[in-house]
C-alpha cells in the first residue's frame, strides 16, 4: 500500500569515484569524523554519559527556557554515532567501533531499568523527566541516538546498541500514546518520528511505525499538549510567546515548533527551520509507508510554499536568528541570513523522500541546490571547521569555527557527506533513475534483474556525462536520467546515436526504455554556461542584483580572489561578459568565474556621504568562486548577489 | 576669551509667522505639551515624585543593568518642564504654571537636607546613591531637571524650582570633583554637562561652568572610574561588555558611553548616539566659553566623522538598536535603522553650537537636514503620537505610539519645536546671520544697534524668500543669509538690484555688507527642483538606489498615496521624469513629488522564486511625500531609497 514509486539505492551499495565527492568523502572519513569524536571528548559531552557523582555543575548557564545547551548533548552523541557508522560502511575501523562500543556501554549502564535514558535528566533532574516536551528535547535526543543505533547495527551487525534503544523505545511507547494513562504528547523538536520510521525499516515491527504516526497525528491538537504540560508544571503557557524564539512574523502561536495546527491543516512553512524540515521528512515517510494521500497533498503545498517564497538561492532556509527559522514571505536578507547548515541538510532529507514518492525533477533540483550550496558550505575544506549560519553577504567578520556550544551542524554535515552516495540512484520494478552525477558506480536490482551502472563525469565542473549500463543479462527496462531544471540545451546519445530529448523528457527525467545489453553507453551533455539568476521582485534584498551560477553551483565573490577590487563595490553591468575559467591552483582544481565588470569609485566623493551625482564606475575584472568554498583561505568580504548596475 | 563668533537669537525674541512652523508650533503648544503632562500622570511618573510609603513596587522589571526604565523618570519630568516653559514664553498659561509649581513642591519636599534629589534612589535604594554612575543615570536626571528649572526661571522669573536645583547642584559639586574625598566620576549618560553650562548662562557663577568642565575632562581617564565603581560594588567590571548594549562593532570598550578615552583623544563617533551628541554639545559649549581650541579641533574631527560616514540622509543617527547607536562606517541599513528621534534632536543642538563658533553653512545644512527630516518625523501630525526609531524603509508594521516605557523622544521633540525659532538667527558685533527660512520676524541687537528683520516665505515649500530689514537707524553692518548646500543656482536682489553671488558667498552664507536703512528688502531665490541624491558606494544598503528630495526635505513613497502600485516594487529609472506637485488636499497643503517611474511585475513569475530573466518593468506613476509626514494616515509600506533600475 506504499505510495513510494522508487527506492533509493543505499549509499553502501554505491561507489563514489568522481573527484568532487571523493575528496569530500575522504576528508569526512579521515578528518571530520575522528576530530568530532575528539571534540565530543574535549567538550565534556562524552563525560556527561558517565553520570559521575556528584552531579557535575552546570557549566553553561540556563537560558530563558530553563535549559542549557547540554540538554542537546545526547543528540550530538547520537549523530556522531550515525556519521561514524556510515564511515564504517565505507571501511571497517576498529578504533571507531571501540569508541561506539564504549559509548554503548555507558548507555547501557546509565539506562534505567524501565528503559528511560536521557543523560541530562538523569544527571540533573531525574524526577522531572517528560515534564517539558516543548522545550527540553528528550524525544529529540532519543531520536538521534536511535538513528545512530540503527546505522551502527546496519554497518556492523552488532545488536548491543540497538537493543539499548529498543528498550528505550519500548519505554517511550508506554509513556506516550492514546491510552488513558498515557501522555498525549510529542516533542517540541521533531526528530523521533523519522528515527522511528528508520527503526521500522530494520525491525519491520509495526509498533514502531505506529508510534511515529501517533506523534505526527497528535501534533497541534486541542487542548494543546504544551499548554496542559505547562500548567502541570505550574507555568503560564502564555509566557512561551514572550521569549525571543517567538515567531518573528508575530504570529505568536506554536508556529515555532509547527504545533500551531494539526499537521494536515498546515499550509505555510513557519517557525524553526530544522524542526519543520525534520517533520516534513517524517510526514513524507509516513505518506509513502501508509499510502496517506492527505499527508502527501499537505507536503506538496508546503513544498511549494517554502521553495517559491522562502528559500535562499543557496537553498538556505530560515532568514532569522531569533527563531532560527522563517519569517514573512520573500524576507531573505543576505547579510543577516541565518540559513542554518542543518536546515539545508534536512531539506535534502525531505527532498529525497518527495522524489521517491513522485519522481519529479523539481525535488531533485532542490536537493542538488541544497547539497552543493547551503549544506556543503557548512563544512570547511580541511574537514574540521564549520559554519552554523550561512549568510550570502559578509563584511569579513563571519568565520568558520572549530566547535560550537550547540554543535548540531557539525554532525549533520558529516553524516550527510558520509552517506552522499545514497542520493545518486533510485530503482523501481522496471526503472533505474539517476539523480546526481559526478562519478559513481553501483550494481542494483531493477525488479529481479541485477544491473551494473557506471557514471563517469567531472560533474559539477563539467556537464559531459557518460553512463555505461551492464545488465546481468540483456533485458528491457527504463533508464531515467535527471535533466536538471537549470539546463537549457541538453543533448544525449545512446551508443553514439542521438536521442530526441523533447519527446523523451518527463518530469525532469530523460526516459530511455529499451533492451539494455552489456556495453551500452549513454552520453549526456548538460551544457553549463555561466548564467545570471534574478530573484522575484518581492525579495527586497536582491533588487537590482544578480547571482552568478554555473551548473548546480552558486558563486560568490571573495575578497581574497580580488586584490585591489573591494568586493563590496564590484558591479555587474547587464552587458558585462562573464566566463568560466579553470583554476587548477585553487582547491585542487575548480571552475571559477571571471567577470569583465566594474567597480564603483569612491575616490571622487571628497568626504561626502550623499551627492546628486551617481557613483562613477570603472572597468574591473573580478573573480567569483563557488559559494560552498568561501571562507577557506582568509577571512574577508564575500558577496553572492552582485549589484547589476 | 570666548571663541563663539555668533550668539543665537533666543527663540522668545523671534516670532514664527510662516505656515509650516506655525502649524507645528501651535500643535505642540495646544496638543503635545498638555497631552504629555497627562501621560506623565497616567503612567505613574508624576506619582513617583510623591515618594509614597510604602515604596511602590517596581512595576517594570529590572534589566540586565539592574535598573528599570523608572530610573529615567526624573528626566522625563525635567524635559516636560523645559518644553512647557518654552510654551510659556509663547504665552503664559496659569494651568501649566500650576502644574510646574506643583511638581516644584514635590521636588522640594522630596529633596534631602543635603540637596540630593533622585526620586528612584530615594524610593528604592536610598543608601546606594552615586554607586553606579555608569548605568543608573542620576546625573543625567539631574541635568534634565536642571534644564527645566533654568527654562522655567527664564519663562516666569519664578525662582523656587531653580533654587531647589541650585541646592542639588551644590550637593553634586561637593560629591564630585578633584578633591581627595570627592568622587572622580561622571555620568554614564552625558547631559548634566550641557545643563550646567545653561545654568552658568543664568547664574554667571563660574563654579557651574567649572563643574561641567570637570565632568568633561575627567571622562575616560585611567584608572577608569566605571571600573573602580564596579569593583566597589562587588561587580566585575568586565561583565559590562557581555550585555547587549556592548558595542555592536565589537570594540568592547567603554565606547557605548564615550568614556573609552579622554574626550580630546576621541576621533571617531562611537556608541550610544544620544549620549555622543549630548557630550559633543557640551564640549562645543565649553570650547566656546573657554576658548579651548583642543576641544574645538576634536569636535571638527568628530563632526566630519559622523556626517561623512555615519549619518542617514534624514540626518538620523545610529543604525543599531543594540546600542541605540553607531556601528561601522557606512553601515546604514534602511529597514532596521534605529535613528532615534532624540539623536537627531541632539544633533541639532550640537550643530547649532558649532555654527555659532564658526559660521559655516555645513553646520547649518546638517542642522536643517535633521530638523526637517530625522527629528520632525518623530512627532505625529496630531501632536500626540511619536516615533522612537525612524527607519527609512518599512513593511507597514512600524506605527506611531501614544506613549513609550522610555518616553525620552516625546519631550525631546516637543522642546525642540517649542523653541525652534531659536535656530533662525544669530548676531555678532556687526553681523546678522539668517540660518533658517520660513516666515519669521525679530528685533535683534547687532552690536549696539537695534535691527528689525522680517523674513517672508513659504519655505520649505518654496525657495522664494523676502527679507525686510528695518534698523532703528541707518547704519553699516553685514547681513549674512544662508545659501543651503543643496542649492545650485541661487540668486538674490537687494532693493530690486541683482547681486553677484559668486563674489558674495563665503562659507555658505551670502554676505551683504552695506548701509542698511528702513525699507531695504532682499529677495532671495533658492530654486527647489526635485533632485536625486545618491549615497557613497560603500553604503551597501543604498546601492543602485536614489533618494528624491526637494529643498531641505527628503521624500518617501508611502503605500497610502499609491493604490494599486506596491511601494516595495516601485522603480525609478535613471531617465524617469520627476516633478513637484502642489497637493492642497494633503496635510493642509504640501508639495508632493510625482515620478513617471515603473513598477516591477510579479505576475509573470509563475511561482518561481529565482529565474534567469530579470524582472520586467511596466510604467507606473507614483507619488512621494515628505519623509517627516509618513505614517500619519494609515499604516503601510514606506520607502525612502528607491531602486533606480
Amino acid at each position: 500500500m506504499s505510495m513510494r514509486q522508487y527506492t533509493p539505492v543505499n549509499f553502501a551499495d554505491v561507489r563514489i569515484e568522481g573527484a568532487f565527492w571523493h575528496e569530500r568523502l575522504e576528508t569526512v572519513l579521515t578528518k571530520t569524523i575522528p576530530s568530532q569524536y575528539r571534540q565530543l571528548g574535549e567538550n565534556g559531552i562524552l563525560e556527561s554519559l558517565e553520570l559521575k557523582k556528584p552531579t557535575p555543575p552546570l557549566r553553561i548557564p540556563r537560558n530563558s527556557h530553563n535549559f542549557t545547551t547540554q540538554i542537546f548533548w545526547d543528540s550530538d552523541v547520537g549523530k556522531w554515532i550515525e556519521a561514524a557508522s556510515y564511515a564504517l560502511r565505507h571501511r571497517r575501523d576498529a578504533t571507531i567501533e571501540a569508541q561506539i562500543d564504549g559509548i554503548t556501554a555507558l548507555f547501557a549502564k546509565g539506562q534505567l531499568p524501565d528503559g528511560y535514558m536521557n543523560f541530562w535528566y538523569l544527571a540533573q533532574e531525574p524526577d522531572k523527566r517528560w515534564t517539558n516536551l516543548r522545550d527540553n528535547h528528550e524525544l529529540y535526543c532519543a531520536g538521534h541516538i536511535l538513528e545512530g543505533a540503527v546505522a551502527y547495527y546496519q554497518a556492523t551487525g552488532k545488536r548491543a546498541l540497538l537493543d539499548v534503544l529498543l528498550k528505550y523505545v519500548d519505554h517511550i511507547a508506554t509513556v506516550f500514546g492514546p491510552g488513558e494513562n498515557q501522555k498525549h504528547g510529542y516533542c517540541g523538536h521533531q526528530e523521533i518520528e523519522l528515527a522511528l520510521i528508520k527503526l521500522y525499516g530494520v525491525t519491520k515491527d509495526r509498533k514502531h511505525l505506529d508510534l511515529a504516526t501517533y506523534f505526527i497525528n497528535e501534533r497541534g491538537k486541542l487542548p494543546h499538549y504544551f499548554d496542559l504540560e505547562a500548567i502541570a508544571r505550574g507555568d503560564n503557557p502564555k509566557d512561551y510567546w514572550a521569549i525571543p524564539q517567538a515567531d518573528p512574523a508575530g504570529r505568536s502561536g506554536y508556529e515555532y515548533n509547527q504545533s500551531h495546527k494539526p499537521v494536515r491543516q498546515q499550509d505555510r512553512v513557519v517557525g524553526h527551520a530544522v524542526r519543520a524540515m525534520y517533520m516534513y521528512t517524517a510526514m513524507a515517510d509516513l505518506a509513502a509507508e501508509l499510502g496517506d494521500d492527505t499527508l502527501k497533498k499537505t507536503l506538496e503545498v508546503l513544498w511549494k510554499d517554502v521553495t517559491s517564497r522562502q528559500m535562499y538561492v543557496t537553498a538556505g532556509l530560515g532568514p532569522s536568528k531569533h527563531n532560527e527559522g522563517f519569517t514573512t514571505y520573500y524576507d531573505l536578507p543576505n547579510d543577516t541570513a541565518y540559513a542554518e547548515t542543518c536546515a539545508s541538510v534536512a531539506l535534502i532529507f525531505w527532498a529525497q523522500r518527495m522524489l521517491n514518492i513522485d519522481l519529479d525533477g523539481r525535488y531533485a533540483d532542490v536537493l542538488e541546490q541544497a547539497l552543493y550550496n547551503g549544506a556543503l558550505s557548512g563544512l570547511s575544506r580541511d574537514g574540521e571547521h564549520y559554519f552554523y549560519e550561512n549568510p550570502l553577504d559578509s563584511d569579513g567578520k563571519h568565520t568558520r569555527w572549530k566547535w560550537h556550544t550547540c554543535p548540531c551542524c557539525t554532525m549533520n554535515v558529516s553524516r550527510l557527506v558520509a552517506s552522499v552516495a545514497g542520493y545518486f540512484y533510485s530503482t523501481s520494478a522496471d526503472s533505474l533513475a539517476v539523480h546526481l552525477y559526478g562519478g559513481s558506480s553501483a550494481t542494483v536490482k531493477v525488479g529481479e534483474r541485477s544491473v551494473s551502472i557506471k557514471e563517469t563525469s567531472n560533474y559539477p565542473w563539467s556537464g559531459k556525462i557518460k553512463i555505461a549500463i551492464d545488465p546481468e543479462k540483456s533485458g528491457e527496462f527504463t533508464l531515467k536520467l535527471r535533466i536538471p531544471g537549470w539546463v537549457h540545451d541538453a543533448s544525449a546519445r545512446i551508443n553514439g546515436a542521438g536521442i530526441d530529448l523533447a519527446e523523451a523528457i518527463a518530469n525532469g527525467y530523460l526516459e530511455i526504455r529499451r533492451m539494455w545489453s552489456k556495453g551500452d553507453v549513454v552520453d549526456l551533455d548538460l551544457p553549463m554556461p555561466v548564467e545570471r539568476l534574478y530573484a522575484h521582485p518581492s525579495v527586497k534584498a536582491d533588487v537590482g542584483r544578480a547571482v552568478l551560477k554555473r551548473g548546480p553551483l552558486v558563486y560568490c565573490a571573495e575578497q581574497v580572489d580580488n586584490p585591489g577590487v573591494p568586493v563590496s563595490q564590484i558591479r555587474l553591468p547587464r552587458n558585462a561578459k562573464v566566463a568560466a575559467q579553470e583554476r587548477k591552483d585553487l582547491f585542487g582544481g575548480i571552475m571559477a568565474i571571471t567577470a569583465e565588470g566594474t567597480t564603483t569609485t569612491a575616490e571622487d566623493w571628497n568626504g561626502n556621504l550623499y551627492r546628486s551625482e551617481p557613483p562613477h564606475e570603472k572597468p574591473a575584472r573580478w573573480t567569483a568562486v563557488p559559494y560552498y568554498l568561501w571562507n577557506n583561505r582568509e577571512p574577508g568580504r564575500m558577496l553572492v548577489w552582485i549589484p547589476e548596475l
